[in-house]
């Protein structure tokens, strides 16, 4: 009996993204089952059991009236979502530990960067001047988590270890050790208001857009050695206002920021981001998704769910995520 | 009676260094003892009993006949121990958990730069190039801490947290969770061997002048994702051969540094660290001392000895930290 076939459906553009890298990775682990890179005019879409999907187009997994599972190659779903021909079967996040490990090094490294001045000291080299500022002490720093899913929770203990002051803000209650946690729309500005470093981790929903916007930047607190408060977005871009992202760093209202997601990626060239002095900016890749560790992932998912048992990390569709 | 003087010997330059800051810590803390702030000619050298000391100038504290305890007010004594007129009491390296916190800040902060490709990152963004590169895991890397000290250990440890392989070596034998741990001279060339990026927190000592050299550079090993080593030295300037640094980031030996100290500093404006591309250069900040914290320890140490308790972190003389 042959196996149900894995279809790829991989539109990525970087190189990270190649969709041969992801057959060959697939192709290692699949055993015995069919491993189809689309589009490709061949074979029969019936044939078609599993997909994995990195950005695929509206529409595209419509034609496999077979499916059965849709495996998600990152964490977010919110352009899958948006799909409204999306095949009703259990729809998969891929949540690695190798994910969390990296979505935690980025925030880690640009809570450092900003906490101890990397801009300033960056500039001192270019210029050649030998002026260390005075450095606070990481306690003096609060550190607000939005969104403590596995990525946050993960980020937020290895900040703490750290010597930061952490705070957490979700919208279902968390606990988390030594990290302060609010919930829900009445607390978040009670959150807020301790805040000098916000790291944005939040799924994008139609409760979360534009959720980083002007109002809510001027309900941080600005009383740390940092002063104006700092912004860090690794979530998704649609969660920022980027017109007040900008101006908010022109007028003072931040005091800098990183930025690694964005309304439209790649970032436009004319975009104002990649010339602020006061932006930090990567090219969407907090938490490159590894293939070696997620074609693995995705091909022990489809052996037990073909042996009847229970698929992880399936989303919900009606929160979003 | 009037308690024994304490004399502060502030010689610094930068601001974080002014020595009227350092008095007025002081002063808050050491209740019915007088503190001096020299040069002062109002005062008999009789009196002062106790010094805390930042480069004090050779032979200066040889004018105190009745000195009990030298506070240094950092961790480094390299530059106290070649007085050859210091007075024979008690030397105090300070070290409070303020400045092993900020040290393992900078290490945490330097290997996830390099480790990141944060220089490639900041180039991109300068060119306005959008063009993410495959990012390795932590694991694939193997950091190497010269030195297994407090700051040492824990660095390793926050290190070793972040997912990256970690491994040691100290002058003796040392145990750390979950960090191979090696010692001596011979066993130096095995450490060097699985190295991808060297942390170097040695005290400066006869036996550690210009260990990083050449020599050394050319045995740590070139097969992880990084390619080409990384240097990080956070100890001392006279633990560098600065022209041998620069000449292995120039044929590839090195692929990049991260330094905080320098054999001259402030760092000559002439110094091609300045404009190296591979350089990630900061004046000297690493582990800056917190004068509040600092002045509250030697406060202590002052208490508890003059009740006669004995005294922590006592420089064994012979072995110079």
């Amino acid at each position: 009996m042959t196996k149900g076939a894995l279809a790829l459906l991989v539109h990525g553009g970087t190189e990270n993204w190649s969709p041969q890298r992801w057959k060959d990775r697939f192709d290692g682990v699949c055993e015995g089952r069919p491993v189809l890179l689309l589009p490709d005019a061949s074979f029969d879409p019936a044939e078609v059991h599993y997909a994995a999907v990195w950005k695929p187009h509206p529409g595209e997994l419509a034609a496999f009236p077979n499916l059965r599972v849709i495996f998600n190659l990152g964490a977010g779903v919110d352009a899958l979502m948006a799909d409204r021909s999306l095949p009703d079967v259990p729809l998969v996040r891929v949540a690695v530990g190798d994910l969390t490990g990296r979505m935690t090094e980025y925030v880690v490294l640009h809570v450092l960067m900003h906490h101890r001045q990397e801009p300033y000291l960056r500039q001192s080299q270019r210029e050649k001047r030998w002026a260390p500022k005075p450095q606070w002490a990481a306690n003096a720093v609060t550190v607000g988590i939005m969104g403590l899913g596995t990525l946050g929770a993960d980020a937020a203990d290895a900040l703490r270890r750290l010597g930061f002051r952490v705070a957490g803000w979700s919208n279902s209650p968390k606990q988390i050790e030594g990290v302060t946690c609010f919930h829900g729309k009445l607390q978040l500005d009670v959150f807020l208001a301790r805040v000098n470093i916000l790291v944005c981790l939040l799924p994008l929903t139609l409760n979360t857009q534009q959720i980083l916007n002007r109002r809510l930047f001027e309900k941080l607190d600005r009383n740390s050695p940092l002063g104006a408060p700092i912004l860090i977005n690794a979530g998704r871009g649609g969660l920022q206002n980027e017109a007040d992202i900008l101006q908010c760093l022109d007028d003072g209202t931040l005091g800098g920021a990183s930025l690694d997601v964005y309304a439209t990626e790649p970032l436009p060239v004319d975009s104002r981001f990649w010339t602020h002095p006061k932006v930090v900016l990567t090219p969407h890749n907090a938490a490159d998704t590894d293939p070696d560790e997620i074609s693995k992932y995705v091909a022990e998912q489809i052996a037990r769910f073909e042996a009847g048992g229970a698929l992880d990390n399936v989303v919900d569709r009606k929160r979003g995520y």
